[in-house]
């Protein structure tokens, strides 16, 4: 089945962009998923194309207006989740991305300016969705983003070999330290466990690694962790989601 | 002074992809930031141009070999930061990339299949940044969306009339909810303190819903605020970040 992506942005030419190449752009040519940008502004429905409007109550940009943003969502087949790229949302993350991946596809709308009118998220059912604590030129990046990770999980895309278990975020922490060769590079050398070839001691270091890290860079990730463990004392739950 | 970008990539043909449209487009155009995108793949020295080798201890994917990201590095000026894009990295924030968009410029390496060999990070000074909590295919997306972060804050790029105050992030919270025409939109309305012309009351609204929204949004945003308040008795140190 093929995932459907419909893109609602001024910027239609940015689309597939990046997506176009490598493994999105491969499976984009074998019908893995498909990607259809429309143009907001062909929603206008005045003679000047008008899109957008000055905030209510002031202030500088300029407002993307409901009605048009409302025709261009109405435009697209329904049954797949209207998301809306904005720094107000919920930040993305990567239980989301499998949500989503193992869904009929997304459909996106891309702001620019000061963003969307606030009544078309209720009006339309559209999730708010953030990439990050930063601010970006217009939604379209953040589109890319989103549909990148989704694309690399969908069936076949990232390769058979692939599983993704060890991965940043699936077991709720950050991934191990990776090295390969040479063994020795400018006086750094790849840690001797690594090159042991003793299975359960290569993974036991590689667990410990990857809750150190974790703990020291992103304690934020940590006391999540450890809090899902606490509440999952079977453990049965945890496994589960790594 | 143009903020002059370097990308070491193995897909330098995604660069600038998005970057020469809209904004950062016409930026580029005008010199207001320089791009120069590098092949990892020219830095390899054997015949085939190898530039990554199995994980050391094991597992699935490919790792990236710090010689020849040495000396892809060692290809670029001194004197810019150096990031990698990675999961593992520093989150990036909005402070991160106003410090990085006051600088010279900035030396972005982007990894794919299981990143790069550790050594890199100290052998190099190189610090590792993450757009967020999701595994994308590559690092460039990722240093797609820090360069647009950054090339919108550089002189001129927005236009005289934005300053950015209002933003998201830029005081410690969520922007407020924007509104624009039409007045009634599918029975739903603009709230009445917008349309009533009492700037000293927009205001207020505005400030109180950029709050209630941070807390029942972001609580991990609003405890940052809070926090930062408190640490601040004179509330002059949060006056000026403002």
């Amino acid at each position: 089945m093929t995932f459907a992506a419909t893109v609602l942005t001024l910027y239609p030419e940015m689309f597939p962009g990046p997506l176009g190449i490598s493994l999105a752009g491969r499976a984009l040519g074998e019908g893995t998923w498909s990607l259809d940008a429309r143009n907001i502004r062909e929603f206008a429905t005045d003679k000047h194309s008008t899109v957008d409007s000055t905030p209510a109550g002031g202030g500088a940009g300029m407002v993307l207006r409901a009605d048009v943003l409302a025709a261009a969502i109405d435009s697209v087949p329904v049954g797949r989740p209207i998301l809306a790229m904005t720094p107000r949302g919920a930040p993305l993350t990567q239980a989301r991305v499998r949500a989503l991946a193992d869904g009929p596809g997304v459909t996106i709308l891309c702001g620019r300016f000061e963003g969307f009118d606030e009544r078309i998220f209720d009006g339309r059912a559209v999730e708010e969705v953030s990439i990050g604590d930063y601010i970006l030129s217009g939604g379209e990046m953040g589109a890319l983003v989103l549909l990148d990770a989704c694309i690399r999980l969908l069936p076949g895309v990232m390769g058979a070999a692939y599983s993704g278990v060890d991965e940043s975020f699936e077991g709720g922490l950050l991934e191990y330290p990776q090295y390969t060769r040479p063994v020795e590079w400018e006086g750094r050398t790849i840690p001797e466990v690594l090159r042991s070839g003793d299975h359960a001691r290569i993974a036991a270091w590689r667990k410990q690694m990857a809750e150190t890290d974790t703990r020291l860079r992103r304690p934020d990730l940590w006391e999540r962790h450890i809090g899902a463990r606490v509440q999952s004392p079977s453990g049965a739950r945890q496994k589960k989601d790594e």
